[in-house]
């Protein structure tokens, strides 16, 4: 920690603030600028504690963290990348994963369809949800338990993992019974009661970013997954909310390298939602394997244009059946198997 | 709904559309303009299906709700100003009310002496967290229900009703118990299963904007808390997530007219939050009276720089009864009682 | 200065950067943490400089400066809060100034009744943009010269001191004899060659917030027009670029404390287009004289659904007398004569 | 254009709304609703005149442009990507072009050597500044003549062509006698006293995206620099500014194919301000030709930890070299030249 004094913090304050200090259990190092003290704090304590309580302490104008506050999912803890495994793949391993399916599992024709579209194009994962995070309360809210079973049936005849999202602790059991990995969504990456359920529900998990949340809070989120008991988690980019209007969100691709550089754990982006444009997902899927994500998540739809959610930013069978062929240009580009 | 077509989108598309909406039970209007065709959409049916369908569908170039999603909560539904009634009080109605509390109960002196400080500077509800959402899994989680019974015992010595945050819609029956107001966080605005949920809890509902939702999403999220059957739900701003790097948060108080223009429910400002610092709480508190807000929620810790947490943002109780001062001023200044 | 190494930096590394650092004429002061080294630097240097050298040098994770980047304008350089004299007025004194007009000059008729009208109402000083900033070249640019020539008229009938845009610096002397103040717009924030010129204008000027600018980064444009030669410089809060839609800008007024705490001058908020909604202004005005600000920069025209330009953020005259007396109550109630 | 009546305007309003459309020359066509009246309107007039002046009509809850406002940058105008001519290069054309160089100018040393190492590693443009936008006035701001003079040497030295910033419309001419495309930063993008003069600059002009600017105020400023005389325009997208903290700007690439479907210019990516980070600029470049860019432009500097500006974004002449073998391969992948 790095403790900086306003301009003309009085003796007393300084002493108070080192003291403060020491309580926590840190030893203080004094530097005395010419406009300034700027104080710094060595040792093992309590970071969160002591950064909130001194920010609270007059003669303080900044108390500013220097250290990661994760620990478990950081690079330091684990210099090699992870790969986990999905029923037989490993996603952060040597073949770039590409997921896909429907937003919405709305009927069995629709699934096995796509199902079969998918799996035929080299996706090696099934997407589709069972159970939906809608806006409003009028629109079509997921088909739940049968949702999960038509998912189920398009895994024995696909032989396709299947992914699907999990809303609230209390499906938990339920849905990993169905699934071979659990998704976060972006809303909620930090429904803390969620994440710590999944710490022991057995299966891997999938964490979406927030659509406004920082890359320190994507990883705690991470951490905390992981610190109540499941280190199998892979970490997905879906797009941010800014001023950008030509676009549902903006997609930024170099949160993929830097997560990289702080973490081992695996990265896939998911630009359907990163973009919401069904005619801008191709190309932000090259983007992506060029920049070094692990995988893709996408949205497929046997029928876009009859699709009860996201059909704007659903693919047709074909059109992932073609992006897939220039992912893969790319991939072996960057020296990543598809 | 208004579509409009590309530019050169052929006879077949325009009718293939045309065709389309009708299926959804609604009348068409068609408009030649000069150099594209833009489709009126009139008539009752499932505007977002539609719509997401007709944005999936070859030649259209954008497809735009015109009417307001939301029902129950709108402007439209209920002209007059709702005043939802909490513990003996009306929020929303002529008083202009303020609740004032620690983020965190940690205990039981602290809480007292709390609560006794803020009331007796006029607040009238005591705000304070037993379950608490940290961005970190090591952080302080909250005393949970030893903090409820602290946060009952303060009542009790105060008459101060209670307004304290639930995280998951496990704990609803829980925290209804020992509370007069439940505070859905800005992580938890779009939790539906916990929205669902606080429609049958029997308690109102202060629902604080997510750090990136837009107005209509806070809407909807309020119109599902009601549409499940709880009308009394109390909507509050508690500041966005931007660039700016001054404050926690950016506090954009032209919402506060904009959600009395279009919604009968009350509004309330959290500055606490909306800045994350305490020097800026005292003059956000004065604007947000100021532009109507029909309250404030405000951190104030009997000790903040030993706040186990959100030090740096809140008031002692002596700064406190002076922002309250302050406050009143301005409440006299727009024919508002404190 | 603090210069934060990586966890793993080597010693060969730290003493590298502690010798550039003394290059730049700096004492190094190196605290030794258990997972990293921080370096902290004291002593009077060109930190701009010495910060980007350092970013580029192996074994760096951050490089951070502590102290502000400007002089003349900050707080520290002159305690009390400056009053800019024009036309006989002080901004920044203890009357609070309001400033309104159209947003384009277009007739004679038009500035003349929007004048005398918002005169009549309490307004001190006639805005009017003779050179317009339109974001398309096919759209009205204003009136140019015949338009500062309609300001000079309208100054002689009502005695209001006249603000107007300056939009190049080739235009500085032209504008400077016909106006009182010359204002900024926000996309000329950072055209650095004209706040270079505006340092020798011989006019006070109103600096307009670009809408994606920092704080810091105002100061420092302010600084700019200071370090030139002219003291005499008004900041202006107008909005910034958010997710936000149901206003064109969102308006943080926060800024309007942060800016009084760090900075000597005066500090006026535009709600107009700090909404982009004429029934959002009112609202936003009462806001702004409640949190501190120094006055209000106002469009009002006589004939908004007429406007050439901005008349959907518009007031009528009537609608800005109306506002003139919420604003009167509340400026009273925070010791403010209007 | 599209003007959307509030739910219970009445039928004088609806009647005065449509007599103002006529009055601009547009023909109207009303679509009754079961909620309000929605009003199309058709024909050839001055679309955003008519805009501001219904937006401030009683009655009117929102109009809506429906066609584009820019003309000759459209893809309507142009159908086929335009190839611009620079220096005997053609940006937009089959190659793949990268320009590569130094933030800014600093010494006939540092440009000649970095001139040579890019040239050596195959960039076919120099770029380097002259005049420097900076954000404080006591920072370097660059050599101006002498820098484009050295600028001109190593031109002559090893064939490049040269790009650099020109700031004011009063240094055209100077700039355009020493460069073969002028660059427009971004806080320059809607500098448009600037842009008008660059349209008689007999040079090509590379325009960056505003940091905060829409994706049509991008093309707006390119149609202004077009409709005064120039239509050789390359666009630029160099990040924005978002919450995002780990880099200095966020990089949305999803604008390239964007921009290629609404545009014929050619577009090119700064992957060197679009994070900030040297270590990110490899992997957004390789994103960048992935997903259809035309060229790239990147900080290269032969000493960057002694760099006067941007040291911290910027790669060695090594990493640059290997840089481009990586950019290559993928270039390859995408069937473009390099």
């Amino acid at each position: 920690m790095i403790i900086s004094m306003r301009p003309h913090a009085t003796r007393e304050e300084i002493d108070h603030v080192c003291e403060r200090i020491r309580e926590f259990g840190y030893k203080v190092h004094s530097i005395e600028g010419e406009e300034r003290v700027v104080i710094g704090v060595v040792g093992v304590g309590d970071v969160t504690a002591c950064l909130e309580s001194l920010e609270a302490t007059p003669g303080v104008e900044r108390a500013m963290r220097i250290s990661a506050p994760y620990k478990f999912v950081s690079r330091e803890f684990k210099k090699e990348h992870s790969a986990i495994r999905v029923n037989g793949l490993e996603v952060g391993g040597d073949e770039f994963i590409v997921m896909a399916g429907p937003c919405s599992v709305e009927s069995e024709r629709q699934i096995m369809e796509t199902a079969e579209g998918v799996a035929a194009a080299g996706a090696r994962m099934l997407r589709g949800g069972a159970f939906k995070p809608r806006t409003s309360p009028y629109d079509f809210q997921g088909l739940e338990l049968e949702g999960l079973k038509l998912l189920r049936k398009a895994k024995e005849a696909t032989g396709l993992g299947i992914i699907t999202e999990i809303m609230s602790d209390r499906d938990v059991d339920l849905v990993a019974e169905y699934t071979d990995c659990m998704q976060v969504g972006a809303r909620n990456m930090q429904n803390f009661a969620l994440l710590k359920s999944l710490g022991g529900c057995g299966r891997p998990v999938l964490l979406k970013r927030g659509m406004s949340s920082t890359i320190k809070e994507l990883l705690m989120s991470a951490e905390y997954i992981v610190a109540h008991g499941n280190p199998n988690v892979i970490l997905c980019e879906r797009g941010i909310r800014t001023f950008e209007d030509y676009v549902r969100n903006t997609l930024p691709l170099a949160i993929v390298p830097e997560l990289h550089r702080r973490s081992h754990l695996p990265v896939v982006v998911d630009p359907s939602h990163g973009t919401g444009k069904s005619n801008l997902v191709t190309d932000m899927s090259k983007a992506s394997v060029a920049c070094g994500a692990d995988g893709l998540i996408i949205e497929v739809h046997n029928d876009p244009a009859h699709a009860m959610t996201d059909g704007a930013q659903s693919l047709t069978p074909q059109q992932f059946a073609d992006m897939m062929k220039a992912v893969k240009r790319i991939a072996t580009a960057v020296d990543r198997e598809v």
